[in-house]
């Protein structure tokens, strides 16, 4: 740190992104990343003859084909180099001074709290993991939960979010929907129905799009434009033209974006079968991930003997025993379920 | 606007880019973009395929290339998504309250200022506009100050910034060198020499990589430490894995980058030369743009018979009646110089 930093800065903890190795030896469960390539990979060139020329700061193209395809009108979206640089307009947009989320969640809730200088409220789960709806009502300031949840992976239903909504309609409450797509409830719908939703969604997790960074905020038109406000006061720009160009054929290519996402909710379910199996204490999923923990294997162990057979994993020692594990392909899977078997039945 | 946009930001105007046409019937002049595409774009299908796994946060490959380009330590550097995310990265480090750059200048200073609730002290440029390093000493609060200067490309002497660093020890001088590799001056090596200096830089002028989005800060390793702290709490895996491909070609094609930025130099010159002969007045400029005016005609009337001959240039109505001219290629430039006669010939 030099004597420079501004001062309510100085205990400002970054957040820790899972860990990238370099080297590809091992299946990287660590960071629920989507075992599919992208499509259409092949347009690049085309797009990169121009790149001395500015990217479209509107993301137009883009922002009608993810329009027509969710049925939003072009004022109801905007995007962002990721959805953590999307979450962090929404913070500096609709949080004056305070901000509350569930205290297991996605860790950048509360660094983004302390960056802009908020008291951030971390609402306890309850002891099997869930968000009890009752705990967020009238909290009087904006809130923020991950749905599905992360570590967990646990779902609210969209009543219970709507509950939510309705006992908080003088503040805005974020719906972070990263791996909404895994499962079956989605908010998109409900941005015509309350002034006072953002939902934020990612193309990194279903859309195979991590290395490329696309994010995007949907809301009604007036809560879009305060975002609009943020985005080109901190960086107009802020989305390149290849990222641009991938997420069109994203969408595009739809039937390629269901059938990996069919992919991978099997493989979830199939391996939870094996996890109950063996032992196992698996939270109910709905991301593309598990939070699962063994009967006497503590996670650190697991994420240890995992590791060792070239497996990441993520494991957070502030949360009991669980490790997270993100799914693969099925072949990536076939050896994970070997590696497990290997590991558990030696440790009996 | 929403009733929810947090209050202090409800004055907030946000920074007007240049026009971005979507077709291409333009000889586009206006954005100060490099009229050559960038080298090695065959490399990003390769790059594309593991782009559903997150791209290296730290810019690893990227920060090895260029520290050894330019002499640089690992920590010395930090890379971001276009220099303007690296601005507003330097403003919420070293802005506790108050910064001070040209009255005339990147109109996204004062933008920033007002993001980040700073008091923005804009000190006027000399009558030919010029910076008058005196007025920059012993301010007390962060200084930035674009060189080349933007819109006027006048430069300081590396003698002149040393001056202002001495004179304000206290603070730190970011010194914005979006254009420098288009002149003869660069403060690079002076971080090294002072620990108050912050060089922020970029890859959309001179490496030909305005839409994939790449700037960066070179800074002693406490200040850059900050900044990557800022960073890594706001959005770590800024920079995508296609950029950061894209930035290794462009340092290791070092014959193509000189050649370009050679061809831009020598068009620069041969153009002022024509505009001294059209009874123009052109600052002296050190960027790849020139900011003239015309003896009789008026800098809006210029560029509006410019853009009925399908030529975009800038014209800021606030400053005088200069117009903004970037330098294209040489046909170009050709076909420019031919519509300036008939237009300046006709009015005669």
């Amino acid at each position: 740190m030099s004597k420079f930093l501004v001062q309510n800065l100085s205990n400002l903890v970054a957040y820790v992104p899972g860990e990238q190795p370099k080297k590809n030896e091992f299946i990287k469960l660590n960071t629920n990343e989507n075992p599919y390539p992208p499509p259409g990979v092949d347009i690049l060139s085309d797009v990169a003859i121009n790149l001395n020329l500015y990217n479209d700061p509107n993301c137009t193209k883009l922002t009608n084909v993810f329009g027509k395809y969710y049925n939003l009108a072009e004022d109801e979206v905007i995007f962002g180099n990721g959805s953590d640089e999307i979450l962090a307009f929404c913070y500096m947009a609709f949080c004056e001074k305070e901000i509350a989320f569930p205290n297991i969640s996605y860790g950048f809730y509360s660094v983004y709290s302390e960056l802009f200088g908020l008291a951030g409220q971390k609402i306890p789960l309850t002891s099997d993991f869930r968000i009890n709806k009752e705990d967020y009502f009238n909290l009087g300031k904006t809130i923020i939960i991950a749905n599905p949840n992360a570590p967990t992976g646990i779902v609210l239903s969209l009543e219970d979010i709507e509950d939510i909504l309705k006992h908080n309609q003088n503040n805005i409450v974020i719906i972070d929907e990263a791996y909404a797509d895994f499962g079956e409830v989605t908010c998109k719908k409900l941005i015509n129905q309350y002034d006072n939703i953002v939902v934020v969604g990612t193309f990194s997790k279903s859309r195979n799009l991590a290395g490329a960074r696309l994010g995007y905020a949907i809301a009604n038109r007036d809560l879009i434009e305060d975002i609009k406000l943020i985005k080109n006061s901190f960086n107009p720009y802020n989305v390149n033209a290849l990222t641009q160009a991938l997420g069109v054929v994203s969408i595009e290519q739809d039937e390629y974006f269901k059938e990996c996402v069919d992919k991978i909710v099997t493989e979830r379910k199939r391996f939870i079968s094996f996890l109950d199996e063996l032992d196992f204490h698996t939270l109910p999923s709905s991301a593309n991930f598990v939070f699962t923990k063994h009967n006497t294997m503590s996670g650190a162990e697991l994420a240890q003997k995992l590791r060792e057979h070239k497996i990441l994993v993520r494991y957070f020692d502030k949360i009991g025993e669980y490790v997270r594990i993100t799914i693969g392909t099925t072949s990536q899977m076939d050896y994970v379920r070997q590696k497990f078997i290997k590991i558990i039945k030696a440790d009996v």
